[in-house]
């Protein structure tokens, strides 16, 4: 007898102002028994931002101690700051069957693909074109022009790595892209390598 | 400017009374503009078969002379009859964007595998053990014990092979196997290797 719904991981990825984040609050309702992977980070946390909730904040001293106890999944320091994935929630999360998602960068996907292959599922995400990014970056008047330049620089470099993601979501229309992302999540669970060799055995048996 | 939903191939495979037909049945109201590739067959018809419908009935001659042409994306010869899969229709299907679905065993699978890999999403079909695919032959009673002595004999070769598709899907609740097909199908066309290289410039550009 064999059963299915095991652990699983799905990553996105996508250039800032792709809309990833208003996407997965959409499709949250629509995704069952999932774990969303909360970042540690040593960066400041901004106006509004909370502990838990969209980082662990922690001093530099406490994230150096993790890397050197193993405890990163994956790890980068980006212009004088870590940010990095906690190993031990995930764990816990996978063991639980749970669908555990994932906002990394390019780089980040990366490392966590090397390591846990066979059980990931991951997602690009990009605007239809660098002209409609550049839009909407302007557009939600968040950022300064200097850190939308970035981000645009970032874009270009970012969208030639899509082909190491198993899907690309063009988000023009977010009913669709909705649609597409709750369907890859669900196919997430039933990856063929979540199970392993085992289930032969176990099917001819009982 | 970049666009979707490109054509696709998606491969069912799965021992005979895993359920895959009713599973297919279910489905098709939930999978849109999709092309069910139809095989080609030298054995006779059966009572209630229909040429166009459940095979395209062809003589030797006819299938050797296709072969000669290069017609077939994959064929085999089974106990003397020969069964492949028309190459033309398919390519029609997939330039008119379509999801095109194929039912065809585990040798069939790695052929076209080879020839396609960058436009597959690939799914064996189970039953959730040996015993109740045995249960489900005897109980569907159109089958003499001899043929489903054999169609056992095959099953346990052929779940074997399951790791060599994408997704499993244990079917043991049709209306679970049902939600999981009809995700896969929707995932499929957003597979990031259907956008070729050449995307990276539309999107830089316009």
């Amino acid at each position: 007898m064999i059963t299915q719904n095991k652990g699983a991981i799905l990553i996105l990825s996508g250039p800032s102002g792709c809309g990833k984040s208003t996407l997965l609050k959409e499709v949250y309702k629509d995704i069952s028994d999932y774990y969303f992977s909360i970042s540690t980070t040593t960066r400041a946390s901004r106006e509004g931002e909370k502990h838990g909730v969209d980082y662990y904040f922690v001093s530099k001293e406490e994230f150096e101690k993790d890397i050197e106890a193993g405890n990163f999944l994956e790890y980068a320091n980006v212009h004088g700051n870590y940010y990095g994935t906690s190993l031990k929630p995930i764990m816990k999360a996978l063991h639980e069957n749970k669908l555990v998602i994932f906002d990394i960068d390019v780089q980040g996907h990366k490392i966590v693909r090397k390591k846990l292959n066979d059980i990931i599922t991951s997602v690009f995400i990009t605007t239809p074109s660098l002209k409609e990014l550049e839009f909407r970056l302007n557009n939600r008047s968040t950022d300064s022009k200097e850190v939308i330049q970035k981000r645009i620089i970032n874009a270009q470099e970012e969208i030639k790595s899509f082909l190491k993601y198993d899907y690309l979501i063009i988000n023009d229309n977010l009913q669709e892209a909705s649609k597409q992302l709750v369907s890859i999540a669900n196919a997430a669970r039933v990856k063929s390598k979540l199970s392993s060799l085992t289930i032969i055995q176990d099917w001819l048996e009982a």
